[in-house]
């Protein structure tokens, strides 16, 4: 594989099948207007892009260009929560009305990514993203968001807490809620706790990857921890899976 | 002990400690103002009052005839909130900044208190008030709430499902959440469940009663369970028990 220092010459230089943009928020949208230019399809990491203008000028380009445009969105194929999402899909617990999707740690992610205490915005912009894209996975479109965020950490620089209370165009209602300021005893990084209640049951997906169902069928209660791949390292392998998955679908 | 079918003719018949009003909402205020008028201490029950405007004449009754007005808000006074309570005061965790004060089951409280299933009202009115108490007593005064409600039981008048968001003017934010149409595997009726994290650890009260907290000297676990008096029941005996409470701080 040939290396390139410049992404121009990367696309003059290379027949590609897909890209998958990895860099910062601020060059999304060159990059993803030039591989639009030359017909390659799109993966973006998130956070998409720093403006909703940006966004759509981005989806706009790829739209014009015919090419598959994709926000790396990976935790929503963490396999816990595609176990959630099955059973939601298996009707065991009715329709949804409430959810807490929660992300709370004080995992050290300074240390290895020391840009993550300098930039003015944190938690929402790194991980809230991604909770809220499995509330949106799980409950649906959202059409009302309330927000509010502080900083407990005093040598960071942007919002480390971040709670949300979201209506969901289903007419379920949920609670999102991060931190990377809370000491628990037992260290749940990197797991999203989720709650989901319905009209016939409940969903529980608790520490340690247990999930607890109480449906029509009475409860089950599953380990759905992700799987260890060959060359994943714990606590990361539930990120390390989801973005093999991500790729699966991207595939498929 | 004589018994009285008119309050009117008890207040002239009798020379009173105190009254502890239990009549529904709408009589409160024609029955605290009648225990000020004969300077007679008063506790009432939840809910004070209909409006806000009666419950400023109550207060204002009492406030003229220089006798002590009370609202009987017992879940406070749970054995186990008080444990919280306790934890905050010691400073083990710091300065709290995000609470979850949660109540949720799907305990048949309609079969012994048929009125509930007809009240327009039903929740917030019944049982959200208490565990809003609980988040005031817990985080301090709140400055601005956000509220979503929902009726999940058909055969119900009210709502059934109550989820808050609230700013604290201590700078803390938290999250309330009641419903009566949550299945789970273990009815945790009637336990009040609670997060709080602060900046230097957290307080876990979890179902069963137990208690983890995780602070500036490590993590202890402890059983907070209520005490099970002589004359009370289970699950009730944890509600049994803060009447009690309530009635020995009224005495203190």
């Amino acid at each position: 594989a040939k290396r390139y220092t410049d992404a121009a010459e990367l696309f003059a230089g290379e027949s590609l099948d897909f890209v998958d943009i990895a860099t910062t928020a601020p060059s999304h949208r060159p990059l993803v207007e030039m591989a639009a230019a030359h017909r390659v399809p799109v993966i973006c990491q998130k956070p998409f892009a720093p403006t909703l203008a940006d966004a759509k000028a981005m989806v706009r380009a790829c739209a014009q260009a015919g090419v598959p445009l994709m926000v790396h969105e990976n935790f929503r194929w963490q396999s816990p929560i595609q176990a959630v999402r099955a059973v939601l899909d298996s009707g065991e617990i009715g329709t949804s009305f409430f959810g807490r999707i929660s992300f709370r740690s004080a995992y050290d992610v300074f240390s290895g990514q020391p840009y993550l205490a300098t930039g003015k915005r944190f938690i929402i912009e790194d991980l809230g993203i991604h909770v809220l894209d499995i509330a949106r996975f799980l409950l649906g479109d959202v059409s009302t968001i309330t927000t509010r965020t502080a900083r407990i950490n005093p040598s960071i620089a942007g919002e480390d807490v971040a709670t949300m209370l979201m209506d969901h165009k289903s007419g379920a209602t949920s609670v999102v809620d991060c931190s990377y300021a809370t000491k628990l005893a037992t260290e749940p990084f990197p797991e999203t706790l989720i709650e989901i209640d319905g009209s016939d049951g409940t969903i529980r997906l608790a520490q340690g990857y247990r999930l607890t169902v109480t449906g029509r069928n009475g409860t089950v209660v599953t380990d759905v921890s992700p799987p260890l791949l060959p060359w994943a390292s714990r606590p990361w392998h539930n990120i390390q899976e989801s973005v093999v998955a991500i790729q699966q679908h991207w595939v498929d």
